[in-house]
């Protein structure tokens, strides 16, 4: 098991943690080396490593969602350029190549925007880049190591913005995964989590396991307690009485799409510990880069919220829970209006109140030219 | 799959409709018959019966819940005095034998009030009955007939009492199974849905998985579709959204146990639904006989809440969905205040508002003497 050094106050270097596993890592050099990725779906059972070695292991392995979280895929898509350069031959197509091998590994998730955001920027970068096409790989594969790091910068900044409200709780409650899992660093709101573990803080997260894809219980309690952080599993309708019994002080969730309000579209069952949280007068915090907001959606209504297969919630884990042929209804996402949430805690600040002028202010520009 | 026959409004008779499916029936004379039950443990995949012919049958198919819901335990109970005193020999100890009896019924649920209750009301008739062994055993077995009477006759009081609330919704979201599964007939909160569906009216329900045991998903939406009811499964977090898109215009649960003060405790998973439905302005009721009603227990804060293995959340559905070694917290059941409660629904009258003297009013000694 990975543990954190003690966290010194008064040396900010000593902020810069390690996430609890290497989700992603570039193993060689350009010419000829891969990308290695933590493989999701054996999890929690297998701790089990994909090396991708061409474009199409990439393609499989963003598909099976071995890779996952929208800024984890970014980062695969920034390496899967690379690897798939490779196998681009040598000569006066070398350009034209790298742009089918954009567009292909674009098609893995083609609602995912990270993906294609990193995919064309590496791209645009190789279209840049002078010399031979040697030259131009490695101008890619820095490329992608700088969409690597800014992602990790992006989570160690989110996580500096949240350490000070978690180090005030024995107890914090979380949804799904916006973890280290979902990133390549110390995830959106799993960070401040992982800087006060680090300044030697003690306390429980509470991890809804999230139905019907129990992303909490497989992901979130894995990675937190493979960094040594006490955490305990609940079935989501529990939350009530966690936040009833005074177990936690905050709720922290991620997000996947933020509109102009504040409103706030992520996994099912956030919505409801919204209310729950206020309920109770426990805050109710997002964290989530500015990527993540969309200021052309002027408010969560605009939201489209995808259906999942019934066999989800009537098979989610194998054998059938739920007669023959009955009725679903399988929202994947929830829009948690911008009233219930304290904060929304971003890399570039924390806006609070969430309303539109703070979010203008503290996101800006940001969101529109980060993509 | 069952129908209803047609209700007429101007026709009390045919209010007497029959739950979905036997869940316990007694089959042949008190000399040689038996109880059969519907072997809930093999639900919904199969629909399969059982022929308990001596008491440990029936002891067993307790332990295991094959019957399971405090009014269908007692039910089964009383029936399980009647096999129980087919093996007691005959002669001078016949009586010592079936008190005997009793005693190892009891000890199959030590905490189910009802199956005590049940076993005691029977022992008590066979005490009192004269005659030799032969009528002795006939007054057990009217006696358990009775109980059983009681029992589809306190679901259709409850029922109601409730239906004209369900006529006035087009969607009504529920939790758990309260429903004919649970008793020896048509439910409890379940109880106006089958008198509605029976007078024609068109409605669905939104049926809560009810994680970690799945009452819901398998028991419920079971028994609503196999009476033709439009049922509808939900993770337990989808909730909130069936509230805020206004698909469901009332919340109905059943109740494990209700203090004197209204304070309810039901299935994990109740009280975060009150909260969400109070917040949208939805009604929500509690639908239980009135030997649900503990009038020692001055307020919810007393009911002692049980808390179940690690293994219900960490391997609910067999394969492991946590981290091996994971902290879980897995209470059974949660306390709703009764403020939250529009009203309580009871066999003889509805509790509204919910508060102790309304409830006095309504239960008044009837909690006492039916216990």
């Amino acid at each position: 098991m990975l543990r954190f050094a003690t966290f010194d106050p008064m040396d900010k270097q000593s902020e810069n943690i390690s996430p609890p596993v290497k989700v992603l890592e570039w193993v060689g050099d350009a010419a000829d080396g891969h990308l290695r990725l933590l493989d999701q779906t054996r999890l929690p059972a297998e701790t089990a490593f994909l090396d991708c070695r061409d474009a199409q292991a990439v393609w499989e392995a963003i598909r099976r969602l071995s890779v996952r979280g929208a800024p984890a895929i970014g980062v695969a898509a920034g390496y899967g350029m690379v690897v798939a350069s490779q196998w681009v031959p040598e000569g006066s197509d070398f350009l034209t190549g790298i742009e089918a091998a954009a567009e292909y590994l674009e098609s893995s998730r083609p609602t995912a925007v990270n993906l294609s955001w990193a995919a064309r920027r590496v791209l645009r970068r190789a279209q840049r880049a002078a010399g031979g096409f040697e030259r131009i790989r490695e101008a890619m594969l820095d490329e992608a190591r700088e969409i690597h790091a800014e992602d990790e910068r992006m989570c160690l900044e989110i996580g500096r913005n949240t350490v000070d409200l978690i180090t005030g709780c024995s107890g914090v409650l979380t949804h799904c995964n916006a973890g280290a899992l979902a990133t390549a660093g110390i995830g959106t709101a799993t960070a401040g989590m992982y800087l006060a573990h680090a300044r030697g803080h003690g306390f429980t997260v509470y991890c809804d396991e999230t139905r019907p894809l129990l992303q909490g219980s497989r992901l979130t309690a894995w990675e937190l307690m493979r960094a040594g952080i006490d955490a305990v599993v609940i079935a989501d309708n529990m939350a009530g009485v966690v936040l009833r019994e005074g177990r936690v002080q905050m709720v922290i969730t991620g997000a996947d799409r933020i509109a102009a309000n504040g409103d706030v579209a992520n996994k099912i069952g956030t919505y409801p510990l919204a209310v729950l949280a206020g309920h109770h007068n426990v805050p109710f915090f997002v964290a989530a880069p500015t990527s993540t907001f969309d200021m052309d959606l002027p408010c969560g209504g605009d939201i489209p919220i995808e259906r999942r297969d019934a066999e989800e919630i009537t098979h989610g884990f194998g054998p059938a829970t739920a007669p023959e042929g009955v009725g679903t209804y399988c929202p994947a996402f929830d829009v948690t209006p911008a009233e219930l949430i304290s904060a929304i805690i971003t890399n570039r600040g924390v806006i609070q109140p969430v309303d539109a002028d703070n979010l203008r202010r503290v996101v800006g520009r940001a969101a529109q030219s980060s993509r």
